[in-house]
């Protein structure tokens, strides 16, 4: 199941993506009153929400809608507390930044590198991403599996870690490389408006065998920049959601991103960062495609 | 005017400390249908809820509760984004990291080093902040003025940042100096629940006539381990206000950190962290005095 949420005439709604082409408008024909009206909304619902949706989807004789011809939505409210992401985790991304830095090519994090990206920043599939011109000259993309969590805990063990999981979604970690150097800390080169493309939905982790086995790549007009797969992770799902619950309480409905793979632009040689105009597209198998076009 | 939230038998409410000793719980007597039940609601309410909130504070004959028998509550949500926080900006604080580093005692941060915290890790005057001894052997305090943000906007000039300003409190950034050092990036380190105590009042930006000079201590069980003044600031409120919102938009009612000066416990000889059982009292000129114990 590939939930998303999607504009309606009468407001935001819970839809999921059927046969790649068509939504069901889930809040329209939910089986039982309340309806959810967003993806947060299902998950908050646990199980019995789920069943419903099953249940909605299997029932015979529904209109649908083109998923062409309607505005996604970030997959996940604009409100509520900032997203979670990995740094480095990547073994190939990890050795092009460190050559790109100066650094000695093994020297591997000897832990995740925990940051975040405001829900400000979040923007739904086929949204725009401003190009910032006067704060940066190095926009860049990074495309990234994000985890949703479902059930939250803290102090997770890694063996208890998947069953915390709701879905997986596809986050684009635009950056700006000169920002995230000059203020030391990540979170302003991370953070500014539109800097968190996400979505455009979010695949229920039963449709998901294994996550640490996923193929992810991104183009930018095409051109293929990133291309790699989940397994070059050097922490993988498991071990992120353990290390970011030690000790700090997860709750539902969060969103993880797990870190990008080699190929981004600013290591490129000479670096090409992204320009108004270029439309990039990052994808991830099982759950589909996120396109996001740089305006002025 | 310094308001805050407290616990009533019917819940949450919006008070005001009046005399130091004393709360009016404005919640109850609102002379207006809805009353806010919270400061972050007083905030929303803007300039028409504090002309309310004058009213009802000047009316005579209202019961009073007693501060000093009251559960304060932290005076933001505990939903809602991360808490933003400035880096190294005192400057003996910066002296004394790089020393403790093996870097030049010179080594100045050329902009703001931004991060955040979770706002699971809240907790208002008199709660309890967690040892996690388990995670950690080097948990530290950090007294620091935090502005609330009141009217929300995006590139806010240094000159037009004192008009987006609500008020003001105090902020505790504990943090476990090897996870923050562990992970790199330092969201781990100063994400850990219940390392965010915070208030116990937002004083009203009207009553604090410069924040780039109030004078702010901390003391352990009463032993003084910081005390400067916010003149030091490297980056001064303003400077602060206009760094983070350029290309990111801020929102009513964020909090932002400014930072902490010289004292802390790891940077002492030995070093000298918190353990269980010491209590920690923060007081910043104007505002008041935060106090948190450490519990296992």
């Amino acid at each position: 199941m590939k939930f998303l949420n999607f504009l309606h005439a009468q407001g935001p709604r819970l839809g999921v993506l059927l046969d790649d082409d068509n939504i069901l408008d889930l809040t329209a024909v939910w089986p039982a009153e309340p309806a959810p009206a967003s993806v947060d909304e299902l998950i908050a619902g646990g199980d019995a929400a789920l069943a419903l949706a099953r249940q909605a989807i299997a029932a015979p004789g529904h209109a649908l809608l083109a998923y062409a011809d309607t505005t996604i939505l970030p997959p996940v409210a604009p409100t509520g507390r900032n997203i979670f992401n990995v740094g480095r985790n990547y073994r190939d991304h990890i050795i092009e930044g460190n050559l790109a830095n100066g650094r000695p090519a093994d020297a591997f994090p000897p832990a995740i590198e925990f940051f975040t990206k405001p829900r400000t920043a979040l923007v739904g599939h086929r949204g725009n991403v401003l190009r910032h011109a006067a704060l940066t000259d190095s926009l860049d993309y990074e495309v990234e599996l994000a985890i949703v969590i479902g059930k939250g805990g803290r102090d997770i063990a890694p063996e208890q870690a998947h069953a915390h999981v709701f879905g997986y979604t596809i986050l684009n970690d635009v950056t700006a490389r000169d920002l995230q150097r000059l203020h030391g800390q990540w979170f302003k080169g991370k953070g500014l408006d539109t800097s968190c493309p996400l979505g455009p939905v979010v695949v229920h982790a039963s449709a998901i065998a294994n996550p640490d086995a996923l193929a992810l790549e991104l183009d930018v007009d095409g051109e293929q920049r990133q291309s790699d797969n989940t397994s070059d992770m050097l922490f993988n799902v498991a071990a992120i959601i353990a290390q970011l619950s030690a000790g700090m309480t997860l709750l539902s409905g969060d969103v993880i991103a797990t870190g990008t793979p080699k190929g981004v632009g600013f290591a490129m040689r000479p670096p090409r960062c992204l320009q108004v105009g270029q439309t990039v597209n990052a994808r991830i198998q099982g759950i589909g495609e996120l396109s996001n076009t740089v305006v002025a």
